[in-house]
């Protein structure tokens, strides 16, 4: 079936190939060959990889590296180089001969042997951490593109609060097809036109081939006229013609919008048969037509090697960066907010940021306010926000339901970036892409707001951030049936369970004011992944806790209100569940029946304490573990005899008191799986 | 920060306003005045509720409704009924009060009191099954406009089987801002484009105005101009002008490609101070505003009632699809293809499948094929689909590694939809919400393929077929570390845990080629919900199980091979780790040791066996537990005492073989585990 697309594809691909290839070649030409070359072996050698990516965009790739990014290889680290995103990154053996043929550190041949084998730093795709050049992990389609937009727009933020002198680069970006198909790239790509991120510049490898065949088979939309439409400038050229792939970068530096190069390349070029085909996307090109595309393209080097004439422009162009890289650490040096730009760089929280944190925590513990925590969580940005700078944020749409801005932040907008507010639009994969970026470009510590039920949306994003160990924070709230009205759509129940198989996220649901504001705290602190910060939209009064100075929340679990005598049983909750134990609990008091109340706002920290202190929190008495959700992963806490007391089902639309009692999740409904325990 | 854009918005909205209103009015503007009312009364009854959006399309429904949908409704499940999607289904009331003024049965003015009440008809977004007219559940964005798509498409595949006659009706969605805004709808509005599906017609609902406050804080990119580049046709007009409304649909209904029609609307019409701002979108008016806005429409009726010259005009536009229902009826009664075409319609499977599958199973057992079980689905499917005409499918960019693409299903392409197999394109989200679409219209079963790591992307189209309890079967292959080189951003390992939480949702994943063909059967059989088949990229020997007849994944876990003596322990795997468990068992066996392989290719399933027959399975010895991806949630089949031999964090780049080594999922480890706990 894809076989006849792909013919025709093929046929038109060779001849003109052919006459590409029957031109004079340029040393620009030759220095992309390295790249072919590099790329063949790798995969050759993995006996697995995508060849023809980096085969058809590496002219593109050699006029961007060669003659425009600004970069210097002997520091990958540099804060104001520019970032290079390889969207398309199953072309990773792209990026790896680049970086290699440049001259980076820890790069080697022996390095680009190791492709696709388990301890390299040459991976399948792009990881980041695996080697400091790579900017981001990318794979999964459109989350390279989208979050270029969030490291564009973090330039663009740290320029206005940092200034031109220290801040001062550009996002490049190359995309596939499949990056323009995926949803979240539209709704990314719509946020960086209404944005006027000009130093966005997209390379799309418009080479017609997705894997099963010809993208005419499923994709015939008009991609640059699409673009326009998000308002960016647009450009159409041949991705194998020096000049016009220079010009059109050119064009791009001096745009006032975002803008897209819709390359049109030849996958596999240099193959002389499987060119323009589906069939050197995904696979090998095997021994014989690896040998016969040397061939073709005139490279006669062994394997896994480059000619010294071929590698000398390419170590050169690799230094090219050095002396503005010197000149910006002179500039630095001598900056007047050097200290404060280190100070983010490095992630640190500001002197001051204790002093707000113990204020806001003396507050509630005197005010003990009854609020939703999505409020609580809007009174510790009001505190936090003012006096720590690197905070920028925004929602999905949902402002005024996330309680999410604060009024100093001023709005992000178009042509003026010290506004820390951002309007992300009815975009939660677009803003948690976003997210990601402004992450990982560094000195921001980024937040996001939607409804808890739209994290499914963001998943892929939030999945990529865990990877990486990228720090966005996500609020996400109207976290259960608690929502009301608004129905089954709208009420997570899967959810918590969902985020807490994920590995590397950081899930925290608070159960009333002090415990958000402690969460606030654990996240800002939390470097090394992403959390999310689930909120309820109904009131919840404040826990009768022992209130010291401790964070008990950063214990994952602790107990509450414990009983003076022996346990008769142990009530484990969270959120606004928790509400719900502590009412049980009372009851049962006048009953003579002692219980303990136990929150667990993290069942990750929760984890991670010792056995000896976990054994003493949730104790040797029955346990009932209370959450308006489903219980899959309970068990972890519950052991075999424990009992739930959640959602079994997706909810339903009425008043939120209605579902609770309608589902079951009641102070009664706990009292008597109590008492059927006794 | 929303108030200013707001304000200026609301300004103009009034003066807009206050002109439209100045004119006399006509009866299609009385009537849809009734529509402002219910809605009014609606919300301010429940305290809870989005006027804004039926307030402002009330207009352009009317014109549809009274005009140009073709309906009868005496009878909501005419198969030839034209579909109407709200896909903005926020604006709930609009349909509700559609439904009430047209006659439909069980939507009463009582009903209609009971908006957003527990157990009412009437719940906060449109829940199919609350109500027959009721298409589908909507209310998350873009999910409505994408379903549209499948709506369409099948009606194209289903007049392509049974001809004009049968099969001959449009697909109608209203959509808003937050519609066009989410990723999902360039995907499925980029297939829509592609397949030139010209009875889809889409009113915008384009108001300027978001929760946020206007649009133009996020959304300046211009939508027409987007649906152009894919293919569509386009018009704006203004939304509250019947003449324009009208020329708009009759040039919808000409057209050869898709067609949206963007409607200039005031949000809240008719409110004297709120119209056009974001405060009528997700709030009551309050009753000041809501009596000040029914005297400015010049509405006099109590709450709730509806004059009778109003009335009258609504019902016998409700009964205007009369005739042509009859007409159909008859057609229908002497169609050769009626028995067939009614079958289908029920989702029964036709005679000569049960014969198929028992061909089927008895190849595979006497073969017992070493396959992966992608490829033991591609078996499958090859004896299935061509016994099941109703069976269409398609992938999401991957058919030759998803191995869903059947020889003689023929390729569905714009104008021509006898092909059954659809190229979704990079689309996964698209594609599930297509599917959701399909399986909804009635008459098709429909499956995708993708990755199972990109069901991340296909989630919220996921979860939305199981509260609709809809049947789109996902095939989603390279289901864990088995995928090898690709790496993390590619392997699964939280997935499974991910939808085993999410209600109504089967899960299989099968084990060998005789459990795949197994788990085929279970979905095609199963009406109510999702099925997600989990298939391996690696191949897998056949299990030394018993071969009767019985259907033992439909059990969902089951014993594969038992001890003669008593159990030492027991082993419990799914998918391509069974065949690890049964290497362990081998290798104890020659020390005399005796444990048990049990397979779970379902948690649901077995979940829904009787102690007893679980209790048989598991047995009373120790229980390892061995799957490719995190234990969250295999505490249920473990207990407190249990072992989880899986991942503890995601996966890494590498072949297979070492990735199964290096996190330790083997038959050694497995061995090691069972002796620790002799």
């Amino acid at each position: 079936m894809a076989s006849s697309s792909d013919h025709a594809s093929n046929e038109i691909a060779l001849e003109r190939q052919k006459a590409i290839l029957s031109r004079k070649p340029t040393e620009a030409g030759l220095m992309a060959n390295a790249i072919r070359a590099l790329a063949i072996d790798g995969v050759e050698k993995a006996k697995s990889g995508h060849p023809g990516m980096p085969m058809g965009m590496a002219d593109v790739a050699t006029a961007l590296w060669t003659k425009f990014m600004k970069y210097d290889a002997a520091d990958p680290h540099w804060p104001d180089r520019d970032r290079f995103i390889l969207s398309a990154g199953h072309g990773s053996m792209l990026l790896y001969s680049l970086l290699h043929l440049t001259g980076y550190e820890h790069m080697t041949i022996e390095d680009l042997k190791q492709f696709r084998q388990l301890g390299s730093h040459t991976a399948g795709h792009p990881e980041r951490g695996e080697h400091p050049a790579i900017e981001m992990t990318t794979g999964p389609l459109g989350q390279g593109i989208s979050a270029a937009t969030g490291f564009a727009l973090a330039e663009r933020m740290m320029a206005a609060r940092f200034g031109k002198s220290l801040v001062d680069h550009r996002t490049w970006v190359i995309a596939s097809d499949g990056d323009m198909m995926e949803g979240v790239s539209h709704e990314s790509c719509a946020i960086a036109g209404h944005l006027a991120l000009n130093k966005l510049t997209v390379l799309y490898d418009d080479n017609s081939i997705s894997i099963d065949g010809s993208t005419a088979l499923a994709m015939t939309d008009d991609v640059l006229k699409r673009y326009a439409g998000y308002g960016w400038a647009t450009k159409r050229i041949d991705g194998h013609d020096p000049a016009q792939i220079e010009a059109a970068i050119q064009f791009a530096m001096r745009s006032r919008k975002p803008t897209i190069i819709a390359c049109r390349t030849i996958i596999g070029f240099g193959a002389p048969h499987k060119a323009g085909t589906s069939s050197t996307h995904g696979s090998p090109l095997g021994p014989e037509e690896a040998a016969a595309a040397k061939a073709m393209l005139g490279w006669t080097a062994p394997p896994f090697s480059v000619p010294p004439e071929i590698l000398k422009p390419w170590r050169e162009a690799g230094a090219r960066g050095e002396g503005a890289r010197r000149a910006w650490l002179k500039r630095h040096a001598s900056n007047k907010q050097k200290a404060e730009f280190d100070r983010v760089l490095n992630g640190d929280l500001p002197t001051g940021y204790a002093e707000a944190m113990t204020a806001l925590r003396e507050k509630i513990v005197a005010e003990k306010p009854n609020l939703a925590t999505r409020q609580a969580s809007q009174l510790a940005l009001d505190a936090l926000v003012p006096v720590v700078p690197e905070m920028v944020g925004g929602s999905a749409d949902l402002t005024p339901s996330n309680n999410t801005f604060v009024k100093s932040m001023g709005t992000c907008v178009p042509g003026d970036y010290s506004g820390r507010y951002i309007h992300f639009g009815v975009r939660e994969h677009g803003m948690a892409a976003c997210l990601n970026g402004l992450a990982l470009h560094g000195g921001l510590i980024p937040y996001g707001g939607t409804f808890f039920i739209f994290s499914d949306y963001c998943r892929p994003a939030i999945r990529l951030a865990a990877i990486m160990r990228a720090r966005p924070i996500l609020v996400l709230t109207h976290d259960s049936i608690g929502l009301g009205e608004d129905g089954p759509t709208h009420q997570p129940v899967e959810h918590l369970a969902s985020f807490r198989a994920m590995p590397n996220v950081l899930v925290l649901r608070p159960g009333d004011t002090l415990e958000t504001a402690e969460c606030w705290d654990i996240a800002l602190h939390h470097k090394d992944g992403p959390t999310l910060m689930i909120l309820s939209r109904q009131a919840m009064p404040a826990l009768p806790r022992q209130h010291g100075s401790e964070n008990l929340s950063a214990r994952g679990g602790y107990v509450v209100a414990d009983t003076e005598g022996p346990r008769k049983a142990t009530l484990i909750a969270t959120g606004s569940e928790v509400a719900i134990a502590v009412a049980a609990r009372d009851a049962l008091a006048k009953e003579g029946i002692g219980v303990a109340v136990v929150s667990v706002p993290s069942f990750e920290l929760f984890g991670r304490q010792d056995e000896v202190y976990r054994t003493d929190v949730l104790g040797l008495a029955p346990r009932i573990g209370i959450e308006a959700a489903v219980g899959f992963g309970w068990e972890r806490l519950l052991g075999e005899t424990g009992t739930f007391i959640g959602m079994h089902s997706f909810g339903a639309s009425a008043p939120y008191q209605k579902l609770y009692d309608h589902f079951g999740i009641t102070p009664a409904a706990v009292v008597a799986a109590v008492k059927s325990k006794l």
